[in-house]
């Protein structure tokens, strides 16, 4: 039986077109998980939310006839626990990120848990592209045709919708004067932080959950992020991360044996012929997003996963039944991200499905978001190699016959300059990051000011603050909560009181 | 002799294009006045600045193959009084309105007269669509073509520009560590505003002079603009404001009359056939123009006219000479705008000439900047109109074909809110208001916060602060000026001493 060969599709994408090795691009974005188990302790999916459409511009910054055009974008809305209109209840929003919007409203508990006791009016927002959310009369096919059609595609283009769709809800809700506050994680903790710095005047206050939005170009280093992954594995076992290490080569001396592939083949359940590019991608994403998504409790990203992930790996590594056999071990370890439940019996390499419909992300990659993480030093359990602009320039002009903008990102938003502009500019952001996270190499990971915060989890993985709470949960994330919860409480009564002077 | 019948470009458009009467549109933003003796005391033109251009890119939150195009964006730089970059010596950028850049520099004195004291390194960089920085290969006539091309003449873009040109050129003058001070009057100075806002990681702070941010529509009152001209001329003499006040009705019953017009075309020294519009637009450009800048000192804006021209004007429609007849005092009044030489010996309606390129503005008014100047009540001293946002839409449907956003400007930029936002957002943004000026209805006229503040001027005019300094200024006029220098040093040595902590 096939299992789904989940999320590596930039690398994927990349492999296929131009066979850049994946340890050069590095993963994409990971998205939050789900525990069905505590979703249904809430209610069922149809009672999470509602889902509403509005009517959204393609161009916000252009005024030429095709910039008229309009789109459907998909919302999600959730007014169970909201206070009212009349008592300026707040408004929780979940700037999406670069997938379905259903995905990460079922996997953002932190909103959902935290609503009944802020009186808030939930509301997810699916980004451009994604999604239901296709411009060009909600056709993926003729939205993906080309840059043409992708070129509306952008981070800018999706804030301004965010701005304008809360706008017109708030309007139409009578609820003009209820406090915004943005959440998101990863891409959309970024989305969050930007849209708190460019439309102040739309949201009071921005949650940006491992949000790297200093990992571009000559802003963070492009081994920082392999580097995290090594230290996660190293911490867990010195030895594992030695076997890991050592894998590679060994890899490739049998590759390049006479029936070194079929040998291959067999050690790790691979269904078809062995590709050896596919076989250390799949192998890299098996630790690089175990690495992102190491949380205390056990969790369901695409497949599921105990507590611990990567202590489990290491456990698999390191067990003495498998003696001096590099093959079995890194089996073992795969086998605990690939085949938790142990009913796989072998493994399809090419599988490049994408359930979350994350495929726009390609192109954010080859055009705004260039965001170097595959660079490897000598101590990188990964084989040493450079990140090259160079590589992704040319996958880019392949893939989409485009070129990037590598500083456009820092032009518009700010790189290593925003410690000091935002010292005395710009409130209440909250950065939270967890240190196992490889993103959290390129996150604000300092206190910039008396309201813009760095809230930093030595033992926390990728966003691990907005997944659904557990009673499993450590103290220090039970903390991590409780710290955003108050700092959200005091955003909004400094706006309640505001308001008095300044009413609208 | 033709005199040049200047800058009733919109509402002169507007006229001819669907009769809308000119006091339900309001004029176009004027610009900085230059008086040319004091640019020669300074030096000749060509030591002034000296002229650059920058490649620049078509579309910066879009995509697709045509937004890749780029242009040569002009801007004039004079680094004579500059410290260097090894100082990390200040950076004053002007950040171009809707005109030739060299108008609005040589009309800027105050940043050539404090540009010694500050060490500081000038730059005024043109608005894209303006002057010589024309999209399409630089020709005018193809970017001015229809919307597929004006389409990119846009405020948001126009920041964008400023953004990467600034970014660049302080990398390519190893400066990256100069701070950043945008100035602005006018639209220049709404964009100079929001510039500090939305790029605080480019400028450390805002000079935004007579920026009337707040004109838009269902923030501020269409009736504010003419309220203020109103002001104007009742504060100077009660008797002037009802002669003009009663004049339309008498205009009107005249051009009615057998022969009528031609008594006007006599009594107005109009040198072919009168259409009553025409006139009426004639005056009312006499009227708000000099309402605009009544500056304390001769001027030259495109006509010269003398210090206090309201005063004058009301001197002449008081003149006992002129008796009861209301046709010859308001000649009088139109005379001191048109004619302050006397060598005119009539007046050609019907010129539409543009010597400072700002035929661009009425794109802009048909798409983003909707900001309601027209309307009257029965106190105007115009006859008593209401301001229709379809009289604008049907004439932006006529004229290019398109429907405005009138929206989109507040939902980007804020609207009333901002009080409220910015009380605990953002910081150093001096908002200067001549209250003499009809667009200070519009401005930010309180203080937002302790680093956000107004200064407002009673005796001001539109950014008369921003004009070279004469002998003759009056105590309050130099006395706003230094506290500008005073309130930006402040912000200059702040950013010196956080970069102890935050070097780049």
């Amino acid at each position: 039986m096939a299992i789904v060969f989940a999320f590596l599709w930039f690398s994927f994408f990349t492999l296929l077109s131009c066979s850049v090795s994946i340890a050069k691009i590095g993963p994409a974005f990971p998205s939050s998980l789900i525990r069905p188990e505590q979703l249904s302790q809430l209610a069922t999916k149809n009672q999470l939310y509602q889902t509403k459409y509005f009517t959204q511009i393609l161009d916000h910054f252009n005024f030429n006839p095709q910039s008229y055009h309009t789109f459907q974008q998909r919302y999600l809305i959730n007014d169970s626990y909201w206070g009212g209109a009349h008592k300026n209840a707040p408004i929780f929003v979940y700037t999406g990120n670069e997938g379905d919007i259903e995905w990460f409203a079922q996997n953002t508990g932190f909103l959902f848990e935290t609503a009944p006791d802020f009186k808030a009016l939930l509301v997810f927002i699916e980004h451009r592209f994604y999604g239901k959310s296709m411009p060009f009369g909600g056709n993926k096919d003729i939205a993906y045709t080309n840059a043409s059609t992708l070129g509306y595609l952008s981070s800018t283009q999706a804030l301004a919708d965010y701005a304008t769709l809360i706008t017109d809800l708030k309007k139409n809700l009578t609820a003009t004067e209820s406090p915004v506050i943005v959440f998101g994680g990863s891409y959309g903790g970024m989305l969050a932080a930007w849209f708190r710095l460019k439309y102040p005047h739309i949201t009071i206050g921005a949650l940006a959950s491992s949000s790297p939005i200093l990992h571009f170009l000559n802003v963070t280093s492009p081994y920082s992020f392999n580097n995290i992954v090594s230290h996660d594995f190293r911490s867990e076992s010195e030895s594992c991360y030695k076997v890991i290490k050592g894998s590679w080569q060994q890899i490739e001396d049998r590759a390049n044996q006479q029936g070194g592939l079929d040998v291959l083949r067999k050690s790790f359940r691979i269904c078809k012929k062995v590709d050896i590019v596919y076989l250390e991608s799949w192998l890299l994403t098996a630790l690089t997003y175990t690495a992102m998504t190491d949380y205390p409790t056990p969790s369901n990203f695409l497949n599921p996963l105990p507590a611990y992930p990567v202590k489990q790996m290491c456990k698999a590594i390191d067990d003495p039944s498998t003696g001096n056999d590099t093959f079995a071990k890194l089996y073992g370890a795969a086998n605990i991200y690939y085949n938790s439940s142990g009913s796989a019996t072998c493994f399809d390499l090419e599988d490049n499905s994408d359930p979350h419909g994350l495929s726009g992300w390609s192109w954010q990659a080859c055009t705004e978001m260039i965001m170097p993480t595959g660079g490897n030093t000598e101590e990188s359990i990964f084989p040493a190699s450079e990140w090259l602009y160079e590589n992704r320039a040319s996958y880019c002009k392949n893939m989409f016959e485009i070129e990037p903008r590598p500083n456009w990102i820092t032009t518009e938003f700010g790189g290593k300059d925003i410690y000091r502009a935002l010292k005395r500019f710009g409130s209440n952001i909250i950065f939270f990051n967890g240190l196992r996270d490889p993103w959290s190499g390129g996150g604000v990971l300092k206190n910039i000011s008396k309201s813009i915060v760095a809230i930093v989890a030595n033992e926390g993985a990728h966003h691990v603050d907005l997944r659904f709470s557990s009673k499993e949960d450590p103290e220090w994330l039970k903390d991590v909560r409780k710290q955003e919860v108050n700092i959200i409480k005091t955003w909004i009564s400094q706006y309640y009181s505001d308001s008095e002077y300044f009413p609208s």
